[in-house]
């Protein structure tokens, strides 16, 4: 049973914020372990690689054998059906097609002084992407962390992907293909992490590291962070769907169950206008939790941080709606373009009761690596800008110098910065000589 | 007394690697009082800021002087002179003028199954400045930090700057009200952090956090890094130098000295193809050192971490500035344009002679908060991206999801998520009905 609110009770404000608050991660402290195997890894390379590898891999390799070679490869891919493969490659296309539209442009303009500014973008060298192993190992992920980085035109995109036991999954292998992943690694954990970051006799150093991974693989990112740039750290996925009672309350319900079945801690809120329409979604999600597979994660999702919020309107609804910023946001309202102009706080927004969140899982366009935990206040989804840096361009002729030199001048003694002040004066000297 | 390196020396790869690794940071471990100081802001709010103020910057104050009050500004302000007041409006016009141009637009399109795919672009709400006080306070730090912000089109941007024994520089507040700044706290260090983060009875949170500051605000912001965004962890600043023989010697040392008179930390490195040249720049250096007010500083950032580097040509130079990825590259060099092209990993680059870092510091319009200790490889300077955010947007039509929705179906049953594969499967069936 979720929470059911209602915006015109008294005590809204405190259950909102009590929904606002809730505590959903469970991170056990893993940074202590995380930071030996690290040392580890920088003083040992790949002999403590291949160490951690037989310990919590139970898979003995040597170096040679690090990598996947193209035969194997080749090998895995050959047992990937057809319809699997014709669906990642709509998904890699339409990826791609996305992410192009998204490179930013360089710039190059002369002011009035004559000074000409601008800034040039280029390309991440070299760039890491983790990949989970086990059950949790999505295809889906691999196209959209390697697809930008190759669009941005990152030069060497590496991926690590632990094989526990030795089993891979063979369509996480073709997302990696079709992607264009140059390197793949079957290793994981934090020492995956450490290899990418510092490198190792086999493993050469990257520049950005990206990719879900467990609390320990979250830990060691948050460790390198700064050696090298690193993603957000992502936390339970999260969706708000805000609909009308013109909608079927069976879709709904299962776009609510999307995000509960990833995960016991994520949260799915549904906001309406009409508490019927509210009873009966409930209803659907109860009935759909019948017969789901995963309800053993979906139920206790649903019942601890599932929640049908009643609203007087849909200016009240986006209002929440950014309170909340929501990592997934859902529009199945009348005029859903109307609406999503005033909810400004999302990651991605879905409208229209024809778009269910699960499109933008795979096939949509837009990236499924998006901000959680109402980080979407401040940071956005993954983009070929992440694997993108920008450098700034200036250059002054003399009469430009001498135009705005002297200020520079004053404001540099100003702060008791004598040599900046110099650095200018000594070129505006020799130019009014 | 620099390092004087040779790239045709048979020790040069050893040298040249040891001058990259150099650790110039001495990071005090301040973690553990910083998170008391965060619990405590935290737990007892306002009492909390004006015990620590008290403390720390030995300033009794009341929660109602927490802030400048309007008055206090304008009496401080009037204390600064015009020369001043103009060289900063000058500087704030320029950077106002440039950081407008990164402004990045949304887009909208429809592709050929009929779904509408784009992205919006939208402000933080709320951003938070720090400004160190005392000596090191930066007047051109806040219009660089600030201005950019509200660009943006942030709503609400509060600064707090600590005021040791009650002093404040008159031309920060006048910075603040040039840039458009909408409140000013008189507070510092980790509990300023804290109350920005965390907000306090008269302080409301803020969504980023930017501005530099000593090891117990890095650590703050570090800690408060996901409940807030934050901008980059800065380092010691660093200069990069290629220049020819057909360079005044005098100018290139003031240049590499105005790095120098930042931090004993900081690193001036010139690459040269003239032997001679490199001599003549490094006796430029020490005759200026003789004279220069910070030379205590600039001495020992000089001798300990300068550097002159010969090499055979520019193509050599741009190799190895790749590798350095300098925070500041001048190109004083016959075709700067040209060289440009090869140095990618750059913060920010100074074309031609007439150029000095010290113009982009304050007036040349790009920022001068950029990425310090090679992170230039994967980072960039603070701009108006930094107080933006993007949410994606998608919309099927029927047509639409017919067209991709049974991938996503595919996709999702491959990755055993029924529930998103149903939810695309419910309305397919509606549809086909």
């Amino acid at each position: 049973m979720p929470q059911f609110l209602d915006t015109t009770a008294d005590d809204f404000e405190l259950a909102f914020a009590a929904l606002l608050g809730a505590k959903r991660e469970d991170s056990p402290d893993v940074d202590a372990v995380v930071a030996d195997i690290i040392a580890d890894v920088r003083s040992r390379g790949d002999t403590a690689v291949l160490e951690l590898t037989a310990k919590f891999d139970r898979l003995d390799l040597t170096s040679d054998q690090l990598a996947f070679s193209s035969d194997e490869i080749d090998a895995a891919i050959a047992e990937v059906g057809e319809t699997d493969r014709l669906a990642l490659e709509l998904a890699a296309e339409r990826i791609r097609d996305y992410h192009v539209r998204q490179m930013p442009s360089d710039d190059s303009w002369t002011d009035k002084t004559g000074a000409t500014l601008g800034w040039r973008w280029t390309a991440v060298s070299a760039a890491g992407l983790y990949v989970p192993g086990g059950l949790a190992t999505y295809p889906s992920s691999v196209l959209m962390n390697a697809i930008p980085a190759k669009v941005a035109g990152v030069q060497r995109l590496a991926i690590t992907v632990p094989t526990p036991d030795g089993k891979v999954n063979p369509l996480v292998l073709l997302a990696a293909r079709i992607a264009g992943v140059d390197e793949i690694y079957r290793i994981g954990g934090a020492q995956a992490i450490a290899a990418l970051a510092y490198g190792t006799k086999s493993i050469a150093p990257v520049d950005k590291i990206t990719g879900p991974g467990n609390a320990f693989v979250a830990a060691a990112k948050r460790r390198v962070f700064g050696k090298v740039g690193i993603d957000m750290i992502a936390g339970p996925s999260e969706i708000l769907v805000i609909a009308d009672k013109d909608n079927n309350p069976d879709w709904i319900a299962l776009d609510l169950l999307s995000q509960a079945e990833h995960d016991e801690n994520a949260q799915s809120i549904l906001i309406t206008d009409d508490v019927e329409f509210g009873r009966a979604v409930a209803d659907a999600v109860d009935a759909r939790l019948e017969t789901l597979e995963r309800r053993a994660i979906a139920g206790p999702s649903w019942r601890d941080y599932g929640a049908v919020i009643t609203v007087t309107d849909f200016d009240q609804a986006a209002e929440l709606s950014n309170r909340i910023a929501p990592e997934h946001l859902e529009l199945c309202v009348a005029d859903p373009d109307a609406l999503s102009l005033k909810t400004v706080h999302a990651g991605a927004i879905f409208l229209g009761q024809y778009t269910p969140e699960a499109i933008g899982d795979y096939v949509g366009g837009p990236n499924h690596v998006l901000p959680t935990a109402r980080s979407a206040r401040f940071s956005s989804g993954l983009s070929v800008m992440d694997f993108l840096k920008r450098t700034t361009l200036s250059q002054m002729t003399p009469a430009a110098l001498q135009a705005i030199g002297p200020a520079a001048e004053t404001l540099a003694n100003s702060e008791s910065l004598q040599a900046h002040g110099l650095s200018v004066r000594a070129r505006l000297d020799t130019l009014n000589e």
